[in-house]
């Protein structure tokens, strides 16, 4: 009779291990960070004592459960911002938020806080990507769980580095230090390789293959990054990466919304496991990954909950469900992905993936001790079937709920005992997540409070201001011979000259005095089509600030924000307009100098609402007031140059013209 | 200082009214059963002061959940049978177990435990199709749960009814015996347009709307149902139970996965509701059901769960969550259905599927007490945004689970406190639900213990008895011309003569014992393509009840079932066969009197596997070992008519000859 630490004590084992052994009255015998046996109760009782015999009896008792891809300190920027397209979310939202908040504290605080939930859970180990991993790593230590986590590189600064090349060197550092953990395998994380050159993807490969750690990456998440890269590169995403050479490493690849048979041969040929996360691809509309082909195929899928400001949890027990429900439609199959494949991808397959199944992912003797136990028949998992073996899979799976798990072991070390989490101070950790929140919501609604400062918020857009002096003028008729006339008078020098189509976006806003915001693309008349032929500029013109002069000459203040890099429908999304208006207006422009001073004159026809109209403007930046008056009387000057009588100027702006 | 019985006072009050007013320090003052008025905490205190006054700060106050579509009692299958096709997990395994098990008491016990799960999971009403309705009515009103719940209608015998007409007039007793009672509307529900004739549509529309009750129906769940429908009827589904004037009933439409716009059109103007249940379709893969159209259009849609033999719960969070991320891949739009929509949907609009709006739905004063409190920041629902008010609806929607539903008020009363169940006593019923799980897996063991049960357990299909004997011999060559011989014979008279093409599969099972299965198609050679000149049967032949007479005339037997009435698929995924094998052969048969005696005899080349060989069989039915005996001999007599040598005879049936 051998003594040992921990007997698990009857109850039904399900030890996903190759022939999916069950044990209907087990129990598991522990030692150390070890599971030493695991079998029918009497066998195990007859051959181990142990100072500590957990009573399982009405319970199930599994491997933990492995969240094969996740963010865990985006744990803090849960329920932050939602039912948003991506593009709107990140850039408008969790980008702006991260370059404020993500420190290395934000990321122990979040790491706790997923840590705790997922504990809760029943998941024992996941696989991690994000910023000051090593601070991760030292969060996920203390709360004792397993983790394959991923130090995030990228090309643009991120929170914790200036440039990939830095990026990649904390990596080295932080794996490095943490290398040979029982708990910890860091890894290269490589965002995705839209977000890293070549070079990049090369560099991370070398630097897992160097140190023997895995490369964690987001590959075909979305149908626009598959469409991409075959415009911009002509190839998929996986061929991409495969002739990069990536596959070199040890690669764990999230998503996989979008990939072909050929890719699925590609990765499986690598021996890389993909992570599989149906409520965040659901959720984002990316879409329904074909994952009864991949398993068809061979290859190593796990199930990851992805980070909790997209899903917006770390539940296993929901993703399970979802990803085995979701592939029988998928595939227009009831019978596709089964109960008991489904708890596999989220165990043994899914540690498979992570490349850490040789310590965890099933009950066997000889791997860690990572092990949960549930209730087997609560509430709403009643009654219970016992006819067919598979049935024990099926009330996991289809009807078992993250609440129902009450104890969690890893490396044979207590973390939850009857649902009281034993190394994680929860009420310090949610005070603080508490705290965190308030301080960003101040930060958002300071940022939302007016257009301006959202404007300013979406950064990597300049800003600039501008004091202009305007003359508007409808023309009755004959456009050209009027402009002509100024044109030609020895006083004027004309610079250059541009022939435009303008379509002009304006987005309104309930209260006025925020301004308003016009997205402006300029397509040059003369090369229509033609590539590099057409801008985008954002602008916001605050209506508060102008003054007349004599002759009509209007001082205006625009805060301009050159070279708009998203597009129309993201603004839209983002600023949420209460009113929107188009404008479309053929516009010929010359730069002159007139007695010497720069002006700027539109000869404009409104194409869009069709008025017929067409209006011609003399403009000029101006630095103060003196410079204002002065140019205002030169504008006067050049209108009586043209003949234009005082009866056609115009103040209002187009938009009010068109609104009439 | 108005005195009333209940004040819910502190936490935020989530109205969900046409406003979807928010007070985030609010209160509900409650008399009877009824809303008397909700608003913030300080204006509510300010007017009323209570008996019972709930402190519900930190917690989220709404209204009671509707599960708009579920099957109460098949609770006590859930689990049961998974992972099966439809067909299969009907036909095989639901109705037999059905046909057995279910009584009133079935009805009553599981209509308890689903009312149980349900307040614990925050719903306070739901809409249920079963048989014994007026049982799950006392049940649910026993519960204190508002039930809209429909008698099931179908043509062929149910549990409580032997036809339709017997159904409806049960299902008129149970309206008028339910009529006007404050939590039950009892309702009629044909069962779906493919299980019932225009006939019992048209007597179940008139029903509903002489006794001004609501008529629930399933609606175009699978892609199958609406292509049999345009094959045999020329119309879809929605356009037949139109024509047929199923809308001149208050109609609450389930599924409504495979509809058009034009159909969405006809749900509207006849003001049905529908009830989504998006795990039910995805688990039986029955697709996506077009929701955001159906929103769009401005229809009622609410959400259910579907029974638990196919969900597996009553978790109407989960439904919720699910509703909203799936309508957003079904979309291609991240911004589609956004969480105060879906929980509209499991709300007010839910409620105005159900056509109880009038009384439950949302938190205003004037309508029932149906209101449940949550924890509004647990550890997996931390930290909390404010910033933006649809944030506690993403909170609820995204994050929030069952198991945080503290408390449940329906009709003013208390079903729930702290996670106590006050109406249902869950451990009697936890016991008599075991009892009946041991008895149902008592006899699906039975049923499952031999081929023979299996195949007696799908039933509709008859079973025969039938010995006979038989003598099969190969032919060299020549085979017309040695049947010429015997067929030119002074004793023999033909009846009767054909020619198939028979195909036959046959499931071969572990233990031999257990008997093989044939299933057959017969194709009238001479008529290949045309209507009705198939047949297709079934056979159980078990190998151990031979005799062999002299001359090797062999005494077979068999246990028959005529007329498959299901597809080959069908009885492959029931049986599940170890090992399949597949015979086609060209079958000329003459029925003839020897002698006076009747025989059957067969000339048949083997197609398939392509062996080249001739047989030819010579069989007669017998009842007595005398008659075999004295219709071997005859056997043996036809023999040397034919010149057929001793030799040529083979005792083999034609799965071991291709064996070989």
């Amino acid at each position: 009779m051998k003594t040992v630490q921990k007997i698990l004590s009857g109850g039904i084992v399900v030890t996903m291990n190759e022939a999916y052994d069950l044990f209907h009255d087990g129990a598991v015998a522990i030692n150390d960070n070890s599971i030493l046996a695991v079998g029918a109760r009497e066998d195990i009782l007859s051959q181990y004592q142990a100072d500590e015999v957990i009573d399982c009896t009405g319970k199930v008792i599994l491997p933990g459960l492995i969240n094969a891809h996740t963010h865990v300190p985006m744990t803090l920027l849960r329920g932050m911002a939602d039912d948003l397209r991506l593009d709107v979310w990140l850039l408008g939202y969790v980008m702006p938020t991260e370059r404020t908040f993500v420190t290395p504290e934000f990321c122990e605080l979040g790491t706790l806080l997923a840590c705790a939930e997922m504990i809760r859970s029943g998941v024992t180990a996941f696989a991690d990507m994000y910023y000051f991993e090593e601070h991760v790593a030292a969060a996920t230590a203390r709360a004792g769980m397993r983790g394959v986590l991923g130090q995030s590189i990228l090309q643009f600064p991120t929170p914790d580095a200036g440039s990939y090349e830095e990026g990649i060197a904390r990596c080295r550092a932080f794996i490095e230090a943490w290398r040979g953990h029982s708990l910890i395998t860091p890894a290269v994380a490589p965002h995705a390789p839209y977000t890293n050159p070549d070079e990049s993807l090369r560099l991370c490969t070398d630097l897992a293959r160097d140190l023997d750690v895995p490369l964690l990456i987001h590959i075909a998440e979305t149908r626009l990054e598959v469409e991409n890269s075959l415009n911009e590169i002509g190839q998929t995403v996986v061929e991409h990466v495969h002739d990069v050479g990536l596959f070199d490493a040890k690669v764990l690849a999230a998503h996989c919304v979008h990939i072909t048979k050929p890719e699925m041969k590609t990765l499986l040929d690598a021996g890389a496991g993909v992570a599989h996360c149906p409520t965040s691809n659901l959720k984002l509309a990316s879409g329904i990954a074909p994952v009864t082909a991949m398993l068809k195929q061979g290859m190593n899928v796990g199930i990851g909950t992805d980070g909790p400001a997209s899903n917006n949890d770390l539940d296993m027990f929901e993703e399970m469900r979802l990803a085995a429900i979701l592939a029988k439609t998928e595939a227009n199959d009831p019978t596709a992905l089964p109960a008991r494949e489904a708890l596999l991808m989220a165990t043994r397959q899914g540690a498979a993936a992570l490349f850490i199944d040789d310590v965890t992912g099933s009950l066997q003797a000889g791997k860690r001790a990572d092990i949960i136990v549930m209730d087997a028949h609560p509430l709403h998992n009643t009654p219970r079937f016992e006819r067919d073996a598979n049935s024990v899979y099926s009330r996991i799976v289809y009807a078992g709920k993250s609440s129902d798990v009450t104890d969690v072991l890893c490396e044979g070390r207590w973390l939850m005992r009857d649902r009281a989490l034993l190394t994680v101070d929860v009420e310090a950790v949610l005070r603080e997540a508490r705290e965190i929140a308030l301080r960003i919501d101040d930060f958002l609604r300071e940022r939302e409070s007016s257009v301006l400062s959202k404007l300013l918020a979406i950064g990597g857009l300049r800003q600039g201001e501008s004091f202009e002096v305007q003359l508007k003028a409808r023309l009755a008729d004959g456009g050209e011979a009027v402009v002509e006339r100024l044109l030609r008078h020895p006083d004027v020098e004309i610079l250059k000259s541009n022939h435009y189509t303008q379509y002009d976006t304006w987005f309104l806003f309930g209260d006025p005095s925020e301004g308003r915001i016009r997205f402006r693309e300029d397509v040059r008349a003369d090369a229509v089509g033609q590539a590099g032929t057409s801008r985008t500029r954002l602008t916001l013109t605050t209506p508060d600030k102008e003054r007349v002069f004599p002759g009509s000459t209007v001082l205006s203040y625009s805060r301009f924000i050159a070279d708009a890099t998203n597009t129309l429908r993201f603004y839209r999304e983002y600023f949420r307009p209460t009113e929107e208006r188009e404008l479309q207006k053929d516009r010929r422009r010359w730069h002159i100098l007139y007695q010497g001073v720069l002006f700027y004159v539109n000869l404009d026809t409104l194409i869009k609402p069709r008025l017929g109209a067409r209006f011609i403007e003399i403009k000029s930046r101006t630095w103060s007031a003196r410079d204002a008056e002065l140019k205002a009387e030169r504008i006067r000057q050049m209108l009586q140059i043209m003949g234009i009588s005082p009866e056609d100027v115009v103040r209002e702006d187009y938009l009010e013209i068109i609104a009439e």
